[in-house]
């Protein structure tokens, strides 16, 4: 299967108790598991359990809860079983420093941009499934993993999608990607509809099932306004070469137009493990146990354009990418917040928007980030802000 | 556009004054005409007018025309320009021989057999638009051109799709192939009104401007079984990896199927220069004033299965495949055979299978072709025998 290396590679999974960490252990078990992978560091967040049984299972030299108070718990779970185990961010930079050829970024928000920022200057090759490394830090970001010499992977469906169809000696003749997106619940509703619409109707995301946060920045599409901001650092583009179009049945997972009128496009069944997979065994494709793709079954692909009135964070977005600097970091900071109060009941659905663009625009003369520090500074601004607005 | 390459190369455009030949001069004068291509062979049929236009412009070495009889308008008509003029077997031949790296074959039937296998074996590149290549004589033309060294590029829209999606360090993970079929115009039609209908309503194609002939196919979807047999050989396929489906819009013009889960897709819009141009430029992908796909303009593609009760040509193909040995000339020859009977009005349309079916029943036994003159022989064979079946 993954014929031409030298097994076993070893690998560290950050983020092993999430969906993404879950399906990444499982697409190891099938591209032969112990025999071709070696686990360096396994790290997870609250889930104890899950966490203490995938490092039985697995055997890595070291496992890690980002949760500094739950070390002791982790520590009496795999007592006598000789893996090394450590907590918080000094952990999670601990599992970044092991030896690892490939290494899954997992970890959700902004914790994950340190560990994975300090793998990438490693040499890792980076499968990424964080956003904030891109979002937030996306120049510093990609030129760590430059200078460090692994590949950068990405793992999210859309990225993964263009990276399959946009062939490195190809680059002169990429026009413009198409991102696509599912429209979320609301695809349909007016805006005034939108205005009143809680918690419970934003978190049923229509084909993938996922955690809350990313359900809800679905529904208001600043999930795809973070993947536009992405996929600007991860493939090199300016901001009129990335399009969005809503395809609500999520089977064509994203498209690139060349200059010579093609289109090219990645379709597949709502599985993650597929670009796991794609991430894992690049340059090679795997052989994995994923629903097949039955066209007549499927009958009709629907687009339609998006509305940015009904979702201004698509606008948002373009404006984040004209400006640049660290306007990714204010945008996904300030949405931070004001997702945070939404799920509390505190802020209205639309008015998310609302008050990420106000940070925006107060933060819009900054200048780009010149290191981590930088880039942390902005993010606490833009919160404290966000959370003055909301207050 | 063509860097990294000595300009000029040298071309030969066999079959120049069809549509193939017409776009492909379109997309020679895009590519930068005589800066970048000198013209070694331009061969025509009997349109000696646009012929002699064409030479004029574009100053090849050699032109011929493939009729006899048409010799002395064609060497009147060039009188005086120096460019050398020939005719015929004999000619096509001569063309065949001159010095090309790249050579469009667009010869349409089993006249085109024999030059493009001799450019073939001398080493050009070949552009492939005749069907009979590798309907009627596959496994002797794949091997020609691998002997020969060329590269072997498919301009059918639909095989041009896959050569695009098939990343030759992915063969190993080829899990099936997705040819797109418009259905033609009576997609929708009972059995009952398809056995009556006339050459009018069954040459209009619903996507594609095409020639008559090749329009009947479409209806009859023949067309998509010659395609099939095609397929099997350009990318080395077995029977059950090629499937087909109903697409009316003709927006994906075909996939690939991996075994990862992932389908790989090519769209565009239905203009032959996409696929010619990526014949012409590759391996980079040159810049074409073609339309760009609206997808929320689109705003739907459909699929359905294919209904082989009332499109017997997709059996058939599978038939021949899974007999092989020369059961694709059998099939292409008969089915030449049955539709000049229907265009005459002596078949109707639903006996075109029948006569087809029958006579590739009658020659089941016959081994696989060894050299054209057994290539050759089975065709006459085939022909005379779907003429008695039909008298």
């Amino acid at each position: 299967m993954i014929t031409g290396r030298q097994a076993p590679r070893r690998l560290s999974i950050f983020g092993s108790t999430g969906s993404i960490g879950k399906n990444t252990i499982d697409v190891v078990d099938h591209l032969g598991g112990p025999e071709n992978f070696e686990i360096s560091a396994l790290t997870g967040n609250e889930n104890i359990a899950l966490l203490a049984d995938q490092a039985r299972a697995l055997r890595p030299a070291l496992v890690v809860t980002a949760s500094d108070s739950q070390y002791e718990a982790l520590k009496s779970a795999l007592a006598g079983s000789g893996i090394a185990v450590a907590a918080g961010q000094t952990g999670l930079m601990e599992a970044a420093d092991l030896e690892a050829e490939w290494v899954m970024a997992a970890i959700v928000g902004t914790a994950g941009l340190a560990p994975t920022l300090a793998a990438a200057r490693k040499g890792a090759d980076i499968a990424l499934a964080n956003k904030e490394c891109l979002v937030s830090a996306g120049g510093l970001f990609v030129d760590s993993v430059r200078r460090g010499g692994g590949k950068l992977l990405p793992v999210d469906s859309e990225h993964n999608a263009i990276f399959q169809v946009l062939e490195e000696n190809q680059r002169h003749a990429v026009e413009r990607i198409i991102l696509t997106a599912s429209g979320g619940p609301f695809r349909n509703s007016s805006i005034e509809e939108m205005a009143n619409v809680t918690v419970e109707t934003a978190r049923a995301h229509p084909n993938w099932s996922m955690g809350l946060k990313i359900s809800i920045d679905s529904a208001s599409m600043f999930n795809k306004a973070l993947e536009m901001i992405e996929a600007k650092h991860l493939f090199g583009l300016s901001p009129e070469q990335i399009e969005v179009i809503v395809h609500p049945q999520s089977v064509i997972h994203s498209m690139v137009g060349y200059t010579d009128g093609s289109v090219l496009a990645q379709l597949g069944a709502p599985d993650m493990r597929t670009a796991i997979g794609y991430a894992l065994a690049h340059p090679l494709r795997p052989n994995l146990p994923i629903e097949r793709l039955d066209f007549a079954k499927l009958s009709r692909l629907d687009f339609e354009a998006p509305d940015e009135k009904r979702f201004p964070a698509l606008r948002l977005a373009r404006l984040a990418m004209v400006r640049d600097g660290v306007q990714g970091a204010v945008l996904n900071a300030a949405k931070e917040v004001a997702l945070e109060a939404f799920i509390e009941g505190r802020l209205s659905f639309l008015s998310m928007a609302d008050v990420t663009e106000t940070v925006m625009d107060q933060l819009a003369g900054l200048p780009a980030a010149s290191s981590m520090d930088d880039v942390f500074a902005v993010d606490k601004e833009a919160r404290q802000r966000a959370a003055g607005l909301i207050n």
